[in-house]
């Protein structure tokens, strides 16, 4: 195999790239970009080698402890609980959450053989119980509300509420993210199970 | 910038590939498919330090000469002018075409400041004259027909034909691919000027 044909099929590992992009790429690099398909080399390898879990929240991060979690300006006292970095990045990008965050890399899933632990609900239990060393100010984390952001399908609702279930007895407010019709959304094409948690999650305003 | 960041950005290089879908790559990466990525990187070295042009043809290669010019099974008496390796590979990704390729790596765009010198003609010549040294056979190259396969548009007509005043003192014949309806095409959505090429060029079936 030629280290075209290399490249055109490495290529292929990228979600969302098939044969024929693959090949659009790699001509593209070889003609217009070559320092720049060797910086992502260099920043792949980076990546796949330097990159692992935050020991305080399980988030990506080439530190022992990441960006947020170091962050003495957040609040230690809210714990926002998401299935995968690509949440935190989401909510990162929303802004307005000032807390920190906590993240399982999965959902419970028994049929595909995920259980708790893989979940890294141990070390959730140990981080709200203050037993983990936290942020940098040294402080152990004193997490009064956990905000679960699982996504609103079967297997988010389970693992919520087996995270709900394995906190009854901590002294922490356990909240759920509100459901209902997006914004920018339309009322006449969003689906009745929406419909019903906008109306029952309903509050006054006048 | 952490190294997630810089591989989120590093990976824009790609064609296609924006912010959000450079960080769905990452992640996927990070989570999913480290080997993949590391061998992805190992590809994309390789191919952007190989990767040259061919001595005869300029097509990439990582060989000094390569694998059509030197598959001596290839009819030498046929070459098909190319503007890039990607037209290269549709044709022989389409199949049918025993001859062999010259690609241009560019069309004719003074605006551009792209010209003659800039698209390999002074190598093309040399070729149809029989000076470049060819195939693994050893031979000279000895084209009897040119196939210009510039693409139908202002500046791959220009350059086809500043190619074909260039070798009308050659021994050689000149030809242009066919323009008409596609395959799988429809007539009524067919643009006019395809349509009167479509028109031009019938042939006899009866």
């Amino acid at each position: 195999m030629s280290v075209i044909d290399n490249l055109i099929s490495a290529l292929q590992v990228l979600p969302g790239v098939g044969p024929k992009s693959a090949q659009r790429m790699t001509l593209f690099l070889l003609q217009a970009q070559r320092p720049g398909g060797l910086e992502l080399a260099t920043a792949l390898t980076s990546a796949m080698q330097e990159v692992r879990e935050c020991s305080v929240c399980r988030n990506f991060t080439e530190a022992a402890i990441c960006r947020i979690c170091n962050d003495g300006g957040r609040d230690p006292r809210l714990l926002c609980i998401v299935e995968s970095p690509a949440d935190v990045l989401a909510f990162e990008t929303a802004g307005g959450f000032s807390g920190r965050y906590f993240v399982l890399h999965g959902k419970l899933s028994p049929l595909d053989g995920i259980g708790p632990e893989d979940l890294g609900l141990v070390q959730l239990g140990r981080l709200i119980q203050g037993e983990v060393d936290g942020a940098a100010d040294g402080d152990k984390n004193r997490v009064e509300e956990v905000i679960l952001a699982t996504n609103p399908n079967v297997e988010g609702e389970a693992t919520a509420h087996y995270i709900v279930q394995m906190l009854s007895a901590e002294p922490v407010v356990v909240s759920r993210i509100a459901h209902g019709v997006p914004l920018g959304g339309e009322i006449e094409y969003t689906d009745g199970g929406t419909l019903a948690h906008a109306l029952q999650g309903r509050r006054n305003i006048g």
